[in-house]
């Protein structure tokens, strides 16, 4: 396939890509886009010239400000219209001949101004990585009975805060809480001091199930729209404090940043790959055929205020133990229900290698082993004015389909 | 105050109350409402004839399908359009000679048909009883120890699942899931054994905050809208087996049940009470002044299939430890951001006296005690087709202002 819109050979946005997304125009209008190359594309522009009648929608709904209309179309009718933008793209098409509406419809990446892709009624943080799992077990439990009883057994998982999720560039600030620090008695209040990031992956749902009804694990991909990169930002002096018995709570909801293109599994397709060996046998609501894990290359870079990007973690998403299959069937096992753009996060996605550890807590060993950066500064967690930055791609026969980037810095602690 | 609808000395819904819900009228038409004893009273009716006009409001708020929007008007409108309502119901008022607009606005309680009278795009539960929070500890970890370290510090709480929060009389089906029995190595996994309410209160928010700001402990209040009764379902064997280290997940989501009213914080002025001394002292951020905690009966009682209600709980708002204030001042300290309709829920409010325990866990001492119920069936834990029925009402001075009841049939498990 050769689109008439050019791109870099190692662009994430190829023409096997079309992701979704919603921009903000050059004329402050707002809309719902997809992006070869540099090149954003209007999708209501599209709608509006008749590139979309076939389709017979009732309403442009890419005019919107979120994409969760589109996406409650359900695969049915979205799997075509991602396919149908495809094929308008491609040398030769009809649309490479009516300049006029390429002229009005698309624009170049730096012109606009990429949203929150979708209103996030749910979300929901698992727990997946038994890398990630086992090195916070050693760090704060047993060395050498590092996971929990329930892990093998369970995709463990728990709410997060919708609210608080933002769009790569947000700036976020330094949370203020309570921390017990090791050598203290008593809690003291203050800005975080052990501030950190966690690499993850989320997907996000295009359904609506009722109360009471399951979704069979062989049936969870049908319910998933795509994927976005995820920073889950944590607290980790406010987090240890605050945990137990119900769960990190302020040291999480203080902000999570995703990347703005939601990459459809579709586009994912070609990259799936066997996940690891489960022991012990799993419940039988659980178990699934077919390949269920991605390829898909993570990386995480600090970049401190006017130094260079710093790269800090190389991971794969397709070390998950758990597989996105399995964590919404057991979500739903109980008769959960879940709802059009509920958001789905992976947990910290760690490989066995100390390179590999999502998170500076793993990567620094709580601090222990401060990672050295490139201009001679030293880190243990993350300091005022950092940005963090997280890449994402699938590669494959000379083929790349990619998520950009979920960037984010940290600013001080507010007043 | 006397109201021109009548209603007896006992109703939760005297002339003071003026709580706001939705209704779906036997036309099929959905609408925001309020009540005054037996009688409904359709506020988009109210405004369509001229009821209203003073308080310039851009369009008819009432005709819509939550209160969201009338809520996200902040108390500067909310506050004076209740009084104002409140003064129409009063005798002598213009409304009593408009026979007209009284027969299209007015409806016996029995014809409509209650909604979930907000959208909630966020959900926390908090933790706030000590007595609830010491029996939990001295069950399930020491009895000499009860109470974790963070507890008189932290308004411990977690974020929970909005999108299965249903009105009052949704029949919940018993979750299946994975547990792990005291005698067996392994988890099994089927219907939960030890299926429980938890009596709470819930408050609702009216305003937006954005991601960093903070709400200071003596300015909570003004962004609590009013109050709800919320039973929070627990099936304790799947919550035991799964909650550590991140929380309630699958013991808690499949359901949740709301009271229909709202009741707002100025109906419940007049009983306000002193709270529970905090010891050790607590953080700045957390010390507040006047009276924040409000003296509520409340009462659970269980209805087996075809029998009587049996009243198995006797407990009170005012017992909390950590009040509203302190719980939304903990909540944002971080910087977490706020919404309207969010639902900040009290956790399960228990007394001192075994009797007035919030929960079948606590009332039967984890199963050990079976309560006896007025037929001679015993219960340990809530049985399929078990109704549990929670009430919650504030009396003082002959004046009295409630919530009605929110209620909910436990049904088998499905297939």
């Amino acid at each position: 396939m050769k689109s008439f819109i050019p791109y870099d050979s190692d662009s994430d946005f190829s023409i096997y890509n079309i992701p979704f997304g919603v921009a903000i125009f050059e004329d402050d209008t707002i809309g719902c886009v997809s992006r070869v190359g540099e090149t954003i594309i209007d999708l209501a522009v599209l709608y509006e010239n008749g590139y979309f009648d076939k389709f017979e929608l009732k309403e442009n709904i890419f005019n919107a400000f979120t994409l969760n209309e589109f996406i409650a179309l359900g695969k049915q009718h979205t799997v075509p219209i991602r396919e149908h933008i495809q094929q308008l793209l491609l040398e030769g098409s009809e649309l490479e001949k009516d300049k006029e509406t390429q002229s009005e419809a698309f624009h170049p990446y730096e012109k606009v101004d990429m949203q929150l892709p979708v209103h996030v009624p749910n979300y929901t943080d698992f727990y997946s990585s038994i890398e990630h799992a086992t090195n916070v077990g050693k760090m704060f439990r047993d060395p050498n009975n590092a996971l929990l009883p329930n892990w093998r057994h369970i995709p463990v998982g728990y709410h997060g805060r919708a609210s608080s999720i933002v769009i790569s560039g947000t700036p976020i600030h330094r949370p203020i809480g309570q921390q017990k620090p090791k050598d203290s008695d008593a809690p003291v209040f203050g800005p975080s001091q052990r501030m950190d990031f966690e690499l993850e992956v989320a997907f996000i749902t295009n359904s609506y199930t009722t109360l009471g009804e399951r979704i069979p694990v062989d049936e969870a991909e049908d319910h998933i729209f795509g994927l976005v990169l995820f920073n889950d930002w944590s607290a980790r002096d406010i987090q240890s404090w605050e945990y137990v018995p119900l769960g990190p709570f302020l040291g999480k909801n203080f902000g999570s940043s995703i990347s703005p293109w939601v990459v459809t599994l579709e586009a994912l397709e070609r990259f799936r790959t066997q996940g690891p060996k489960q022991e012990p046998e799993v419940f039988p609501y659980l178990k699934y055929s077919g390949n269920k894990n991605f390829d898909i290359h993570l990386q995480a870079f600090i970049q401190p205020e006017n130094d260079n990007e710093n790269l800090i973690c190389t991971s794969n998403f397709k070390f998950m133990y758990w597989n996105m299959a399995q964590q919404l069937a057991h979500h739903t096992v109980n008769g959960c229900n879940i709802e059009v753009g509920d958001m789905y996060a992976s947990g910290t996605i760690s490989g066995k290698s100390e390179d590999s550890f999502g998170s500076m807590l793993e990567l620094t060993w709580s601090g222990t082993k401060p990672l050295k950066l490139k201009s001679g500064k030293t880190r243990k967690f993350i300091e005022d004015n950092d940005t963090v930055i997280m890449r994402g791609w699938a590669e494959k026969d000379g083929i790349r389909v990619g998520f950009g980037e979920v960037s984010g810095k940290i600013l001080p602690s507010k007043e």
